[in-house]
């Protein structure tokens, strides 16, 4: 298994600091002001947090726009994924995806169905109605890691709807859902449902550029909330990704902020990247790209960008991609011109 | 299931703050210097954490005197007994015992053995040899939460000896490790071992008085680690963890001292409730005490010291224990005065 943001294997191959394009993370950086209340809840290190996370789960509720009983948190997205996938009967997964979506299942001794997406991407709809069962759990990123796709809101209603009919349940793994274009909002979407059949996951780490807090959140039916708190490890969360978390959910100007900005920059590098041949990148409604390789593998490539002080993500260790794809995150400006310039210069060298 | 520590659900049952008796945190409070070892590090928290957290490790190893490649790390001791349950066949626990050992076997379907405990909570050995089989994993608290008792080295390498010739696993849980009156470290004892079928877990938890970083540590083989790193979330560790970690191993003023000084307060404390009439104080290795109630139950006393703003442990959710049992933690001279005065107080009201 093989992660983004993994630098340090590549210490050394690199005379200089190596800059991460591997993993995903909002280029504002954190919101501001959290330093001064992480610091002021240092003390509270040398108290247990509470068992049950009254506050936080509160201030989540209000960020999400659910009741405070439907929210769950975890210790990252992942340790939600690993939850509900303890409670499943069998798992599909849709290739290609987050690996941990299949990691979690082996570890949990779960029968694992792959359905590849289809050649654009976009979700199999006929391939789930034929594979789901009473109990199956299927997961959906939305947007998808690493396509970057977004799936649309009508054909989101479907697949519940089926899931649903086979008696299945629905994981939707939102990490990315603050970098997508504002159209639908499927906690919004769902809930006159009560989330029945449904857990949506989202986390601190990308958008709020907190990889290093490890908070996951999200919003499921209260009999769900209360099998998963019934199994998850007690104090699963860091009293300060605690105390971060009632922080920067109330930050309305910085979450306004960066969502404009990732899309201006969405745009820019999207534009930029289109003009180069030899590469094929893909539409996306996150903060990340999917690249086919036309002339170069996946190997070549990695070097190409290392040996320049840049560290991509290859993506041969993806279920359903072969060598001939890499993922690229969406940076700042100067970042961002960086890589156009970097893939213009190895276009050249053709 | 119930643990300590969970203060927030008496709020509003006395009027003005609570104490905590109830979870056992070193009464000295954490390291001097670690707020600006947070402080420096909270730029980290914008990257991953390393998947593979080698500096960590390399302190771990060094703080524990095994080699970095042995040791394990989690959020939290809980989740590395997690972990160690997942990969066994049948759990033994020993009762009265962390209500955790219980609860992970339960979640992951393992079969469960209880073994009580003799009389005087010393390990019953014969009903282990008699029990265990191959595959199997026995955990004992050393010393036991909540009766306090170190295991003495000779039984230890003896029960060690009797799981190892039956092909099963030894897991100890020594998150209470640094408070004991110095005789034997078990990863000293078990070196020549190669840690071969045995686990040793130890915290910041308690003698860090870190509670809210959720830093759990170990040390087992070699091919143990790899199946559990196999199994284990990715980034399980928070940053700020990892940067605290790193400071506070290396640390020995702190640590010297943070013994002196619960060994004295532990003499101290015993002694003051030997003379109490009405309860039996257990001797105990740690710094918590297990007391048993001769003529109340624990509702009453848990209600007693509420009344006077203490929260202290009700132990009949422990499996092997019923109502007549409380556990209290050692706390600094005032404290423990304080609660010796509330018992003189009790002792006279009878």
């Amino acid at each position: 298994m093989e992660h983004g943001g993994d630098l340090l294997s590549y210490e050394g191959y690199y005379d200089g600091k190596l800059v991460d394009y591997s993993s995903n993370i909002n280029p504002l950086g954190s919101p501001k002001g959290l330093e001064k209340v992480i610091m002021n809840g240092f003390k509270d290190l040398e108290s247990y947090p509470d068992v049950k996370y009254r506050k936080l789960k509160k201030s989540v509720g209000k960020y999400l726009n659910c009741k405070a009983e439907n929210t769950i948190l975890g210790n990252g997205a992942v340790e939600l994924i690993d939850n509900f996938t303890l409670l499943a009967n069998r798992v599909l997964v849709c290739t290609p995806s987050f690996s941990e979506y299949e990691q979690r299942a082996l570890i949990h001794d779960k029968e694992l169905i792959r359905i590849p997406y289809n050649e654009d991407f976009t979700v199999n709809l006929k391939a789930i109605k034929d594979a789901i069962q009473q109990g199956d759990m299927l997961i959906l990123g939305n947007p998808n890691n690493p396509t970057g796709l977004r799936i649309e809101m009508e054909e989101l209603i479907l697949i519940y709807t089926i899931v649903k009919k086979f008696g299945g349940f629905l994981l939707i793994d939102e990490a990315f859902f603050e970098f997508c274009p504002i159209d639908y909002d499927s906690i919004e979407l769902f809930k006159q449902t009560d989330y029945k059949n449904l857990g949506i996951i989202r986390a601190a780490t990308k958008f709020f550029a907190l990889p290093g807090i490890r908070l996951g959140y999200g919003c499921t039916s209260l009999d769900m909330v209360e099998k998963i708190e019934e199994i998850q490890l007690p104090w699963n969360i860091n009293t300060l990704a605690e105390i971060a978390g009632r922080y920067i959910f109330q930050y309305k100007e910085y979450i306004k902020e960066s969502k404009r900005y990732i899309d201006q920059e969405r745009k820019y590098l999207l534009k930029g990247l289109s003009n180069i041949s030899g590469i094929k990148p893909y539409f996306t409604n996150s903060n990340f790209i999917l690249i086919k390789l036309l002339n170069w593998n996946e190997e070549y490539i990695f070097n190409y960008f290392l040996n320049r002080g840049i560290v991509i993500r290859k993506c041969s260790s993806f279920k359903g991609l072969d060598d001939n794809f890499i993922r690229i995150a969406i940076k700042d400006r100067n970042g961002n011109n960086r890589l156009i310039k970097i893939f213009k210069e190895l276009e050249e060298s053709k």
